[in-house]
């Protein structure tokens, strides 16, 4: 018979690897399934939640985790940690909420596209009103210190605290509103019309498989796919799978789409695959993934460094739209920064300001402060006040995203968060390596991306985010890093006092 | 609480999601996959074979099986009677024999491929031995009336006896004999140098597309992708995928691989959408299986009828090699015929030899009055007896298939049962529809394709291959409608008397 810890691996494996099953049924429905195989995937996707909800739930497991005994060994101590966590969470949760949720944000998620495409926030608002009242369910029935807005935030960021992360993101929009006022200000404007120009689309995936390969992206562990909202998804380190869409009027969305999910893939092909299907060899949390695209896409991937070694290639590429354009036009023009309305278009000054309204609008839903009939009103008022833009119709406003309809309260903050973990690490990595900005010149992205490996990737989730950052750079999260990149940057690009 | 039927109409049901799930992963593993996901992989496929394993044997199917009546409704007894058959089979395996299978089956398809490579069947030899033990332990612990071959054979072909098979392979033997003689001595003999020319690859993958879809097959349900070795796969009617492989050398493996594949597709998206996931929407057998993708492979995509209305399409594909080419040339070079000593490239008269020699080997083998020693001797035998022919090596003849490393013991002779069935099914349909041969000149695949619907695939495993052949033809199965159709298709080609 082995050891209670042993068997309790033996559990937690099977856990993993059901994970890695969803994530390649779903990787196909969403690049590869024929149409009509929409009903049968669902069925599908249905049996393997049900049987991991399962084996996360059974009594055996609970059994073994109340008798296993950590002992300070990393890997074991971080595997009990997680399995104890994730069985809590699992066994608190009565089977008959998880239904409903399923159920409710099936329902809404039709409901959710078909509102947008009508601009009928009404016909949306009893499907957003039934999930906020779930989401309170599954808080109240998880648990919770503060707000019942941490225990659903816990969920992407676990040992987040929404009172601590209200403070960053004020302190954090101090700080970038006057530097939006300055750029809108500047008395040298960028125009984007160059990568508006004609980029054919094979031309756009060669250049994004270069560039992917380039920052170290192994192809024999992973893929470059399509589907219509790009994303990375992983069955283990060694099997990593990313994904983009092609506009061939548009530079931006395919290149630096991949560079993003490409940073994602990089975190995944760089946890531990002696720990594969566990949670040390798991990203430790959505804010630290999200800093890992962020990362290769902004700090790498629009820095002037990166394309004074990819330009040439680019021009090869794409002659016509780009043969007679200087090297510094391309780059203003994939910086320019200004105000809009939807988020995912939002350039890496004002994206955060979309991420802090919406912070701050389902902190305010989820505490019953903000009724839903109101969201339309609220968000426009936000939008005004953070943006100074006010959407012309809900569906370019409060409709515009996905997560509410899926039920995924306290999910947008992970992405500010990554925009500022990117930044401190970054620069940790910069004064380590004596130097990124040079070697990326040379493109050399080995170093950086083995020190990332290093220091972040490979402790899967032995620590959590805050842990990890601290341990990482020497100090808590904050926003110096992030607002120094970013005016050093924009002061060069727009000429800023 | 819902009635015992409806209750075990369920656990059907998740059994049969998890067997779509398993199809699936295996599908990408042979398409998509990235080289360094084999291992990951494997432990995925892993987990789906011990819960489904679990949810086979578990005591609270085998309560609701005991206690479920059946009431003459069809669906229902089918899928009484497949629990039943499935649920003993399972039952009555022993998990420590399973995974030996398991673990024997894995190294040996590794040994095998190397010892093929290296030509040397000694190395194979100790896998093989151990597989044929395993396979007897199988047999023994399943049960049998009439030899245990019989109980592996049931496997692939349920309710199949060899001493029937051997029977009529005998009579087959005896049949094609003298016409494979007489096409050897014909005094018109067919060279296929235009079907070895230059078929660019893009091209042949057009044509396949425009091919399947013409026979019918239904790509908002389906796909077409590659692979190194040609299958089809399914995830219920509405999601079947089929594979090919290109050789731009020879214009035959692609055209009538994708014709033969979606052969098998097309019953698989022809079972009823209403009983996905149970035995009542299920293909009955492998022989019945391979009856459709013959019929469509040969019989239909091998027929002047059909090129009377494709080869102006082909020869717009490909111009070169095609364009001076007359239609009865390239009829007669895609139908030669000469004993090969490869099975996989055999044609459609001398395929079957290969077949009843494989037969005649394993049955020896399984009954131990082979030895696993003297089978490079014993094939070479048959080889010289059934082709005339002598391997030069092991590798091209007791080496050449995958089958045995796979434990598939009792596999092979389906193919043959289903060029027999496909013959007797045709010549129905032929009567029944009055003249198939001008529908098919006339590029009219639908009716014959509707008819197999009706007649075969919407049946599900309501009935077994033999019970279905009855029914549908109105006679057991014999060798005379094959033996009609060769004999008239190869006179007529060979001009013989």
């Amino acid at each position: 018979m082995p050891d209670k810890y042993t068997q309790l691996l033996g559990k937690i494996i099977e856990i993993g690897r059901l994970t890695a099953v969803d994530a390649l049924i779903q990787w196909d429905q969403d690049t590869y399934m024929p149409q009509k195989g929409v009903n049968a995937r669902a069925e599908m996707c249905a049996q393997i939640a049900i049987t991991s909800h399962q084996l996360q739930t059974s009594d055996a497991l609970g059994e073994l985790i109340s008798n296993v005994e950590e002992t300070g060994e990393p890997a074991r101590d971080t595997n009990i940690r997680e399995a104890k966590r994730n069985y809590e969470r699992a066994s608190r949760l009565p089977s008959e909420l998880v239904e409903q949720l399923s159920r409710a944000s099936s329902l809404a998620k039709s409901a959710w596209a078909q509102a947008r495409q009508e601009n009928d926030f009404p016909a949306f608002a009893p499907h957003l009103d039934e999930l906020l009242k779930l989401a309170r369910q599954k808080a109240d029935a998880i648990g919770f210190e503060g707000e019942r807005y941490d225990a659903l935030m816990d969920e992407y960021e676990p040992g987040a605290k929404s009172a601590d992360i209200g403070d960053l993101f004020k302190s954090l929009r101090g700080a970038l509103v006057p530097l939006v006022q300055s750029i809108a200000n500047s008395t040298n404007p960028i125009d984007d019309e160059i990568i508006r120009r004609h980029y054919p689309e094979a031309a756009q995936e060669e250049l994004c498989k270069h560039l992917a390969s380039a920052i170290c992206f192994d192809f024999t562990a992973g893929r470059l796919d399509r589907s219509v909202h790009p994303f990375c998804t992983s069955m283990g380190p060694r099997d990593v799978r990313v994904t983009t869409r092609f506009d061939e009027r548009f530079f931006s969305p395919a290149i630096f789409g991949v560079l993003h999910e490409v940073g994602h893939g990089l975190y995944e092909q760089g946890l531990d695959p002696a720990h594969q299907f566990t949670p040390m060899g798991t990203a430790t949390s959505l804010g630290i993934h999200e800093s890992q695209s962020r990362l290769w896409e902004n700090m790498v991937g629009r820095s002037l460094a990166f394309w004074k070694h990819h330009y040439a290639t680019a021009q090869e590429y794409f002659p016509e739209a780009l043969g007679d354009v200087p090297l510094e036009a391309f780059y203003r023009a994939i910086n320019k920064s200004a105000p809009s309305l939807i988020r995912v278009e939002a350039d890496e000054v004002t994206y955060n300001l979309h991420i802090i309204m919406r912070f701050e609008l389902e902190r305010e839903l989820i505490a019953g402060r903000l009724d839903v009939k109101d969201v339309p009103a609220a968000w426009n008022q936000k939008a005004e006040e953070f943006l100074g833009l006010t959407p012309p119709n809900d569906a370019d406003g409060c409709l515009q995203d996905i997560h509410w309809s899926l039920g995924g309260f306290g999910y947008f903050p992970t992405y500010a968060l990554g925009n500022l973990y990117a930044a401190q690490f970054y620069a940790k990595a910069d004064a380590d390596l004596g130097g990124l900005e040079a070697q990326i010149a040379r493109g050399e992205c080995q170093p950086l991306r083995m020190w990332l490996q290093e220091n972040i990737h490979s402790h899967g989730m032995r620590y959590r985010a805050a842990e990890l950052c601290e341990q990482v750079t020497g100090q808590r999260l904050s926003i110096d890093a992030f607002m120094d990149y970013l005016n050093r940057k924009y002061k060069s690009l727009y000429s800023l006092a």
